[in-house]
Parts: C-alpha cells; sequence; structure tokens
C-alpha cells in the first residue's frame, strides 16, 4: 500500500500515479490519501503503508519545511525514490456546463486560486475559497469554474473548461517516495542492478549532519570536508535545534550515493570530527536531469556589487 | 506611510502596529494594506511608502521564499528593521452569540484552520474554509466562529469567545521592515545614535552573496572567509540562479552591523575573490535575542549515529 498527503486528486496524488506508472507491475498497489505528514511517516513506519509519499520542495515556496523537519526527525523512515511533477492548473466545468454565460464563481484552495488570477480576473468571476483543490472539484456547483490537477477532472468526472491557467507555467514540486529504513537497501536494489550509478551524478544523498561543537567556524569545517573530496553540495538547508539553542542541523542534498568510495570517505571524516550524522535518503537523479535545478524562477541578486565597482556604487551595494 | 502585506488584520497588519507602536511619534502613519508581497516592494521602491512590512520567516514554515526571492531581487529596497511576533489565534462570535450551543461552524484561511484543529473537534464545529484570516473575522455569521488575531476583534467589532486556541503554542514569525536603500542610513541612525551597536551581537546583517565560480568548493571557500574572521552565521539559506544552471546565492544572515570592521574586511575579502555582494538588510537585535532562535519547533535528528557507535548502528544510519 502508498499512503501519501491526501485529499485524492491533490498533486501529490498525482505524483504516486506518476511513480507507481513508472514501475513494472506497480500498478496494482493500493493508494491511501492521509491527513497529515506525520500520519504518512507513522504509516511507513508501522509497516501500514509499503512506501509513502509527500511533497518536500518547490520552485516557488523553497523546502516544505514540515516534511523536511519529519524526514529530519524520523528514526525509521527514509526517501528511497523522487518524483518531480510540473504544476499545472486545468479548469473544470460539471459536465454539461460548459457554456461561460452561467459561470460566475472560480473556486481552489487559497493557493489555487492566487496561481489562477489571470484566468479569473479575464472571466470576470468571484473567487471562493475551497478547503483543497480537490474538494473544490469534488463539491463543484453548476454556476462554479474550479482548478486543481489535470487528475480531478477524471477523478470527479467533470469537463476541462481550459488546460494550463496559472498565471506563470514553469512550477515544479519535487515529492520524495519513503519507505522504512530497514527496507532501503532492498528499495535501491533493482536501480543498482540496472548499472544506475556509475557516474558520481547519477545518486544523489540527503544527509543531517548535527556539528558536536557550535561557533563561527562550524559550517566552514563541515564544507572544507566535502571541498576536499570533491563532492558536489546541490544544496545545503539549515534548521535550528530547539532544544539546543545556537546549535543547527545542517541539511545537505550532495551528488553521489551513500556507498559510493568518496561519499563513505566523506561520512568518515565528519564522524571522526564528532559530528552526528544521519542518511535521510537516496535516490537515483530522475531523467532530464536533478530535482527542481534550472526551473527555479528568476531571483538574480539585482543590485549586487563586484570589487571592480567604484567606491560609491560598492558603498551603495554593501551599506557599509 | 507604511505599506504591509494584506488583508488588515492579518499577522503581518499586527507587526505593523506592534513596529509604530515600539517607535516615538510613529503612531501617525498611515498603513496601507497591498496585496502581494510585490506591490509592498514597489510601493517602497517608488516612495509611495516610507516602510514596508512582510514577513520572512515562521518557525513552522521556514523562511517566506517569495519575500527571500523579492529582497535578493529588489535594486532599491532594504530591510532596516524586524519584528518577532507570537502567532496565537483567537476564536471570536459576533456580538451577543457567544452562547455555545447556536454555533455550528469555524471560520478562517485553510493554514488558521489547521492550526486550530483540536478547538474545532471539541466543539463539534464544520470547518468552513475563508480566503484570510481577516476575511473570515470580517464577513463572520451568527452560527460561525472565526480564528484570527487579536487585533481582528477590535478590528471588525468581534467578542472573543476564547484566546490562543492554536493545537500548538509558541510559533512564531519574523517579520522585515523595508525602506529604500538610499533612506537605509538615516533609517538606522537613532538606533546608532542610541548607542545599540557596541557589542557584535547588537546588529544582524543579511547579505546576498553570489560566488563567481561555482563547483564542490565554492560554499567551502565562502565560509572559510567567514570563520577566519569569526563572523557568525546565524542562518544560511541557498538559493539557485534560474539563469545560470548550477549556481546559487547564498543568503547569509551575520552578527554584526555592515560598518563594523570585522564585516567591513569579510565584505572585502570577498568582493577581492571576486563574489557579487549585496547588502539585504541590517537590523539591530530586538530585546530578548536574534530572530527565531530557540523557538523553532523540535526536530532532532533521531537515529543519527556517532564515530563511537558500534558497526551495525553506524551502516544503519549511513545506509552505505
Amino acid at each position: 500500500m502508498i499512503a501519501y498527503l491526501g485529499p485524492e486528486g491533490t498533486f501529490t496524488h498525482e505524483a504516486v500515479r506518476r511513480w507507481v506508472g513508472a514501475r513494472a507491475g506497480g500498478g496494482d498497489a493500493a493508494q491511501q490519501p492521509l491527513a497529515t505528514v506525520r500520519e504518512v511517516h507513522d504509516a511507513v513506519a508501522s509497516g501500514a503503508a509499503d512506501r509513502g509519499v509527500v511533497a518536500i520542495e518547490s520552485s516557488v515556496e523553497g523546502y516544505v519545511v514540515p516534511s523536511l523537519d519529519a524526514l529530519v526527525g524520523s528514526p525509521d523512515v527514509v526517501a528511497v525514490d523522487e518524483v518531480v511533477l510540473d504544476i499545472s492548473f486545468d479548469a473544470f466545468v460539471r459536465p454539461g456546463h460548459a457554456d461561460p454565460s452561467g459561470l460566475r464563481e472560480a473556486t481552489a484552495h487559497p493557493h489555487g486560486l492566487a496561481q489562477c488570477t489571470r484566468f479569473v480576473a479575464e472571466r470576470g468571476l468571484l473567487p471562493v475559497p475551497a478547503s483543497s483543490n480537490a474538494a473544490a472539484c469534488r463539491d463543484l456547483a453548476d454556476h462554479q469554474v474550479a482548478f486543481g490537477p489535470r487528475l480531478c477532472g477524471e477523478l470527479y468526472g467533470l469537463e476541462t473548461l481550459a488546460t494550463g491557467v496559472e498565471d506563470f507555467a514553469g512550477a515544479r514540486t519535487r515529492f520524495v517516495v519513503l519507505c522504512r529504513r530497514d527496507d532501503a537497501t532492498a528499495a535501491w536494489a533493482p536501480a543498482r542492478a540496472a548499472g544506475h550509478g556509475s557516474a558520481s551524478e547519477a545518486w544523489r544523498t540527503m544527509v543531517a549532519v548535527t556539528p558536536v561543537v557550535t561557533g563561527p567556524g562550524v559550517l566552514a569545517r563541515v564544507t572544507a570536508e566535502f571541498a576536499e573530496r570533491g563532492v558536489n553540495m546541490s544544496s545545503l538547508v539549515e534548521r535550528p535545534l530547539k532544544v539546543r539553542e545556537r546549535q543547527y542541523v545542517f541539511v545537505v542534498t550532495l551528488d553521489g550515493a551513500p556507498w559510493e568510495p568518496q561519499v563513505r570517505d566523506l561520512f568518515a571524516a565528519l564522524l571522526g570530527a564528532g559530528d552526528s550524522l544521519k542518511v535521510l535518503g537516496a535516490f537515483p537523479v530522475a531523467p532530464g536531469g536533478p530535482g527542481l535545478d534550472g526551473v527555479l524562477p528568476d531571483h538574480v541578486p539585482t543590485g549586487s556589487v563586484l570589487g571592480a565597482d567604484d567606491d560609491a556604487t560598492v558603498a551603495r551595494g554593501l551599506l557599509w
């Protein structure tokens, strides 16, 4: 059974179907929507579910911190695969009511409404918030348009009025597939047997590094260990520990698999320095490249200054 | 005029009032709710507003990435102060309708409903989503309970049925106060004149560092420059640049002010190495300590291993 953050018809549900569809014979697995990330973790940890699926990172909002914290906090659950989805909204109407003149309201989760403002404005619709996009589709009235993933049309028997109605195309969300820590090696076996992993960019690993001592030099020491071994960090997130003020856990996503020599050597060096470590997940890089690289919204640090700039420009940029 | 991310009655509005109240003579400034972070930035950049207020970090959700990206992308707007608020919800009813037997529904933004599930369940209420907590309070019906910041009661003339009805107490959000880059020095003058800044922990600075070259060693080099000068990073966020694949901008919050010698020396060294820099903000540390330190939710990396652990434990933790 595959547990996921529901309700049915969410983008997470779409990620589950995508992941199942890509695996031979995987189509038979039951799929169970749950209400919270915690419940998905608990279902996986207890063995009630073989796999769990939750969103971990969005190109618009960055890391999904509750999902990240759950992975950091869980002793028994680990990520063994990832799914990257384009986040695109379709506009649905009830069957037989696609006549635009009778449509007066647009309904979706407030986030969905916020992402489809142009469509709403152009058609002069009144926005009506729903508890989820899926709920908006399920409970759709004759005078309403609902926004949701493509899946919702099929799930709730709706007609598609328009596709790709989001204001800005190109948003993506990354989902992780969770399993019990003790089952991880078996979960990876098919990809390893298929030869996935010949290049060091073929896998990515998420690891939580909790340094023993804190202070100005701690991140410099940890990053130096990566640099010395040529292990590339593709992302680094820092989360403070509540229990110990000014102490942090660093969640690093690195290029490589935990069993590869340069990664093993890195882990051994960090352990040798007294750091506490936990691998949170490892997964083959999806076709098309790692994670959300290259699809994130543009946020060039406009107004940045360089050493070669004149003094006044530098002073304005640095406010020193 | 102070522009803020509205509508009226949001936690951001509460942050505006808190900030204004703490400043002598600040109470006369007009306050203008705007619909998006972008509009708040534009109002400040154009001079239509003297100050702008947006949320930048939450103890539950981490950085508010759209606010962070706006600050990174804006050449003309900088953060000059911060406000840290406890995020606590009160339950409101319409005046004269506090008789619990007639209350059948609970209304709020879906996030607000998600944070007050226990209250909803204990009273057997039906959750009804609203586009914002403030809208829920404004449009409250006789048979409904709305959840929102304390401010909403006063703003919409509601009775308070109960206070602090969130499931988990202790959540906080950090807001930044924005002004035009060219006005920053004047904005800091009162705090500097008052002697705020005698200790290196008295100010914090947010700086965007965009390294010229990328690769495994880049973060190690940048963090080493901080460590050599004993400049403490209190947070580090990495955001990929869309325009240049695999290139990143690091947003670092450091202890110190841009004009302090060790920080100037650090910035000069990074410029000397060819990095592009921009100060995104600087602000006096609020009484009670910096930012959200010590109030974040607990997410100890349970299941982490140490070098002294036995081989089987290490292998389970690292999956190598």
